[in-house]
C-alpha cells in the first residue's frame, strides 16, 4: 500500500490540484485515489487534468454515459477500486439500479462474445473491413 | 479457423436462427461470427437470443449507448473481430467520428487509471463501500 | 517479428532440444513457436522442458483434458497463435467438434460470470472461504 | 457492493429461480452471487438458466472437467469470487489437491506461453491454419 | 480500420503535432498510430504530449529501461501494434537480442506467478502490507 | 484459500526447497506464496528454480530492472499479491518512490496506448514488420 498524502502534508503544487479537485467536485472530500497519486506529483497533475477534461469537459456524450463506459472497462479489468468509485459516481449522476443492471448485462455479454470470436477464430468479414 | 456454416448447408434448427437474424437485422447478410457459432447449435441459439434481447430488446439505454459499452469492452480485451463488427454496427446506428473519439478517449483513460489504482494499491474509501 | 531459427542454423544446444521435440512429437515438423524461442536458448530449454513435463508427463489428468484447459486460457487471453496450435493439438488427441463447442461454451460463460461477480462486487460467502 | 436480495424479500419471479437453484443444488444455501444478480431479474434468470444448462446439462464433458475449465478462466482473469466458488464446487465434485495442482500448473504454463508467442510475434504455421 | 490522416490533409492543429513528432523523433516518418489518432485531435495532442514527457522527458529511468517496461505491458495485453512498434523503438535505443530474451523471460514468468497467486488464493503476508 | 504449508510440516523434498529459499534470500521468512505452492511440490520446485534463475541468475539486466518489469506485468494483470510482494522486493533492491512513480506512469501510459491502437484498429507500418 502506498502512503496516502493528506491535504495538510502536501507541497504547494499538490495542494493546488487538491483545491481544484475540491472545487470541481464541490466537496471537501478527496478520494484515496488522488491521495495515492500525490506520491508522484506529475502523475497526479496529468491524471487529474485528463480526467477533468475527458469526464467533465464539453463533448457529445453526456456525463452519465461517460461513467457507464468507464465502469464497463473497470469491470472487464476487475479493478475493484475503480468499480467502487465509478459506480458511486454514476449513481450521483442519476444511474438507477435498472441502468446498472442493463450495463452489466452488456458487459457480461461482450466478454462472452469476445471469447467466442477468439475461440472460433472467426475471420473478419470483408464488409466490416472498410474504413470510416 | 473454424468452418463457416453457410445458409445452404445448415440443419433446420440453424436455418431458423439464420432466418431470425436476417429478419431482425433486415439484411440477407449473415456475419461470419454466426456462421462460426453454427458449429455448435446450442451456442448459436443461446448467443443469438441473448444478443437479441440485451442489444435490441426494451430497456432504459438507447441502442447506440449499448453499442458504445460493447465496444468499450471489446477494445479493452483486444478482440479484433468484435471491435470491427461493433464499430460498424455503431456507425449504422449513427455513431459519428467525434463520438468514437470520445468513447476511445474514455476507454484509454479508464485503462490507465485502473492500473494506477492497482499499482498504488489504493484502499477503497469508506464512503465508497456503502451498498445501493 | 522475430527471426525463426531453422534446424540447419542452430547451435548444438538448440539442436539437441529440437531433436527432443521431434522425438517426443514423433514428427520432423518443428512449430514456429519453438523456432522463435530459439532466439534465447535458456527460454527455449526451460519452456520445452516445462511443456513436456506438464502436458506430457504422468499425472491424474488425461492428455486431452490438459489441452482443453490450455485452450481455455488461450481463448480468454486472446492469443491467436496459442489458440490455433492447441486446437490443432487437441484435435490430434481426439477432440471432436462437439467437445470444442462445449469447451468454448464454458469459457464464454465463465468470462461472463467473472464480470458479473466483479460488477456486482459480490462478497465471498463465509462457507466458500474455508481452506482445503 | 450491491445489496444482497434475501429469499424472504424477493418477488415471485426471483423466488421461483431461487427455488430452482435450491432444488438443483440440493441445498437451501443460495450463494451471494445469485443474491446480487437478483438486483436485475432478467440477468439472474438468463445467467442461472445458462449455468444450469452448460454446467449441469447433458454433454460429452463430465461435470468435474467442466469445473476445471471454469477455474482455468477465472484464475486467468483473477476473479476472486469465481475462483473461491468454483474451487469449492470442484472439490464437491471430487477434485483432489493433486488435480488442483495439475490444473494450476497448466493454467500457469499457458499464461506464460501465451506471452512468449505474443512477445516473439510468432507467425502461425501454415499447417495450423487449416479448418476443421 | 480507421482512416489514416496523412500530413498533407491535416488541419493546422494536427500538423503542428506532426511537426513536433518529426522534430522529436528526428525522422520524417510518422507512424500509423499517430495518423489514426489524428481522427480525434484532442486525443492525438494529449497522447503525444504524454508520450513525449513520460518516455522522453527527464527522469531516473534511462530511455531503454522505459521501453522495456512498455513492451512488458504490451506483451501482457497482447497488443500486436504496440509490441511491434516498441520492440522496434527499443532496438533503436540499443536493445540486444539477449536483452529482449531476458525481458520476455521475466514477462512470461510474471504472467505465470500472477496466476499461481490467484489460483492458490494466497493471502498477503503481514510484512508485505506496510506502506512506503 | 489454500492451506499454507509451514516449514515444520513439510516433506523432505519441500524442506530442501524452503532451505534454498532461505539461503538465497538470506532470511528465515518464507513468503505465503511459497507455502501455498508447497501444496503441489512439482510446482513449488519448478517455480522456485525458474524464479531463482530468471530473477537472480547472471544476465544483462540488473536485479532492480528485473523487478520493475515484474511489477509492470503484475500491475497490468491486477494481481494484488504479486504487486505487494514485488514492490516490497524492489524497495529492498533500492527502488525509490520517484522510480516507482515513473514506472507506474509508463505502465499506465502503455495500458492507454494499447487500447488506442486496438480501438483505432491501426495497421502495422511496413517498416515495423522487419525481423531482427
Amino acid at each position: 500500500m502506498s502512503q496516502l498524502i493528506e491535504y495538510e502534508n502536501t507541497s504547494d503544487e499538490v495542494r493546488a490540484i487538491y483545491d481544484d479537485i475540491r472545487a470541481t467536485r464541490q466537496t471537501d472530500l478527496i478520494n484515496n485515489f488522488w491521495k495515492a497519486l500525490a506520491n508522484h506529483p506529475p502523475t497526479l497533475k496529468r491524471t487529474w487534468e485528463t480526467v477533468k477534461e475527458i469526464m467533465g469537459g464539453p463533448g457529445a456524450l453526456d456525463p452519465l454515459t461517460r461513467e457507464l463506459i468507464y465502469i464497463a472497462v473497470s469491470v472487464t479489468n476487475g479493478c475493484e477500486y475503480c468499480i467502487a468509485s465509478h459506480i458511486a459516481a454514476a449513481r450521483q449522476k442519476g444511474m438507477s439500479e435498472a441502468v446498472l443492471g442493463e450495463l452489466l448485462a452488456i458487459v457480461a455479454l461482450a466478454n462472452t462474445t469476445n471469447r467466442l470470436a477468439n475461440g472460433y477464430q472467426v475471420p473478419i468479414d470483408q464488409h466490416l473491413k472498410s474504413t470510416n
